[in-house]
């Protein structure tokens, strides 16, 4: 295992001890738990949004928590829910008088715990509502998942839900925009390597130096198959379809696109993956309102990519332009 | 070779064609010839910055084009300068009428090829200038470099200089700021595994299961040993020992850090990373203005990271905060 870290078993404590350093103008960490939150929060009249996971899939989620995004990230063991106090914790901190909304992925650990930390919340007064993010095409069910996993399109969540809370919008109308990008969104992603979570030691899964997983999960989790590793093209081709069909995308319809890299895949394969999504959009008449490229939900050091396609109308537009300011997403 | 990619001689092209397919608001490239400018090129009355060097660094250079920072990036085939007719073609694109800064990373071959086109274009009347960086502490004279070689403290030049240039000033002047920034800029990284030139299809070095490179180069160029794996803190402390000897940084000093992956290090391990170095300047009384964690300057698929100190004063302080919107760096 070469990593670059001390004892496996701090990592997640010495990450978030590195990334208050790096950003004290953004995130402040709540006493005694770990839980990362606006350094100005709670912002009052203002719907909080909390969101969060297993640590491992940086920048999300505490890279997104500032101006026009999140409120609070509650960050888990690696690839672990976090535990409903921390979630508590972080409903309380951030709710500013308007309720506060949980951006939830949809794996079974998460929503149990995120569940029950909503329970304990508005059993105090604190109205609280939630919405689960299932984007990833791949699979029904999974290793830890009843229906569909959350995966990179949970960032468009978090941005057009935070532009819409910075608006000032009411909790209903806030998860009203949630609902609706996850009505409209939907990825799908392959790995090339495996990661290795650091108190493992060793990877989770193998995979030949000429085999490559189609569908993977971002833990590791199976996907679809294996096969033999294909040219960029003809892997991007493949996801695309499962994408495309899946909503359906159809002519005239306009799309944010993110090409999400999964931790150890360079910016220039990326590149070499979006060139190929824009001709098959142009293909389809399928217009691309904005693309973003880069790692926005990783899985430690995985070699592999995920595709994602939002289909926009005016209001999802509006709230995607919007101003942002966090650490991993900024937006002038 | 396991990388997401087609044909290994079109990668450059094919990356180049999904950069533009992803910005077309910030980017465009000039007819029949790989350089990159702002899509608004050449802006009147502002001097033209022109960066660029090897593929395979991304998001260097093109994504530093845009607002506040570069006018032009070129990029040469993998980890292989530019020619001088992509850097001649560049400074003609970009020249607003107050004349043109070349910003070169300190290669023999790319200093060789910005000086041959520098004076392409003055012969035809056009005014240009240049800085050479030459951050990296590690060694002097390197496989591909007379002096020190130039790494990740790039990007503040390119950020400060840009800074400079955007709000009009003289060529004289964005020269004498670049300066400053390389006058007060240090590096050092390190590498836990090699990486592999696409056209190569093997990786240009090995490294043992348990060794690591100390102070190697952005092309995997050899540092100044080899040793086995320490945990990060005693990695961290000797880099930073390199690095804040050799201006040297001293008490009551105020810096900007940047902590940047080199193409396959996950965000968790470089944040336990900054951890240390934060510890480090606080226990020496240095002040750190700003943090910059992330990918600046890779090496393809490299896993391994680099850290930059730069002193600031007002004046960089003020040009490190100014507005730039950039592909890959933003700052409101």
């Amino acid at each position: 295992m070469k990593k670059l870290i001390n004892n496996p078993n701090d990592v997640v404590k010495e990450m978030i001890e590195g990334l208050l350093s790096a950003h004290p103008s953004y995130l402040r960490k709540l006493d005694n738990i770990d839980v990362i939150v606006r350094k100005d929060a709670p912002v009052e009249g203002k719907v909080g949004l909390v969101s969060g996971g297993g640590s491992g899939h940086e920048p999300a989620h505490a890279g997104y928590v500032g101006y026009g995004m999140l409120d609070a990230a509650c960050p888990g063991a690696v690839f672990t829910s976090p535990t409903p106090d921390q979630i508590y914790e972080a409903i309380k901190a951030v709710d500013g008088g308007k309720g506060v909304l949980l951006i939830i992925k949809n794996y079974t650990g998460d929503v149990m715990n995120f569940e029950m930390a909503r329970e304990m919340a508005q059993m105090e007064g604190i109205e609280v509502d939630e919405v689960i993010v299932n984007d990833d095409v791949a699979v029904e069910n999974s290793t830890w998942t009843q229906g569909r996993r959350g995966i990179a399109g949970t960032v468009f969540v978090h941005k057009i839900a935070g532009a819409k809370a910075q608006e000032g919008a009411s909790l209903q109308e806030v998860k009203r925009v949630a609902e609706k990008v996850i009505a409209n969104v939907r990825s799908m992603g392959m790995a090339l390597t495996p990661c290795t979570v650091p108190a493992a030691g060793k990877p989770s899964f193998t995979l030949a130096e000429d085999e490559m997983e189609i569908g993977i999960g971002i833990h590791g989790e199976p996907g679809t198959h294996r096969e033999k590793i294909k040219p960029a093209d003809e892997i991007v081709e493949h996801l695309m379809e499962k994408i495309i069909n899946d909503l359906p995308y159809k002519e005239n319809d306009e799309v944010a696109v993110m090409i999400n890299g999964l931790g150890a895949t360079p910016l220039m394969e990326l590149y070499v993956a979006n060139r190929k999504v824009a001709e098959i959009l142009e293909s389809k008449k399928i217009k691309v309102y904005k693309t973003y490229v880069g790692e926005f939900m990783t899985s430690l050091e995985m070699s592999g990519f995920s595709i994602t396609l939002l289909k926009l109308d005016e209001e999802l537009k509006t709230l995607l332009d919007a101003k942002a300011d966090t650490p991993a997403f900024k937006q002038l």
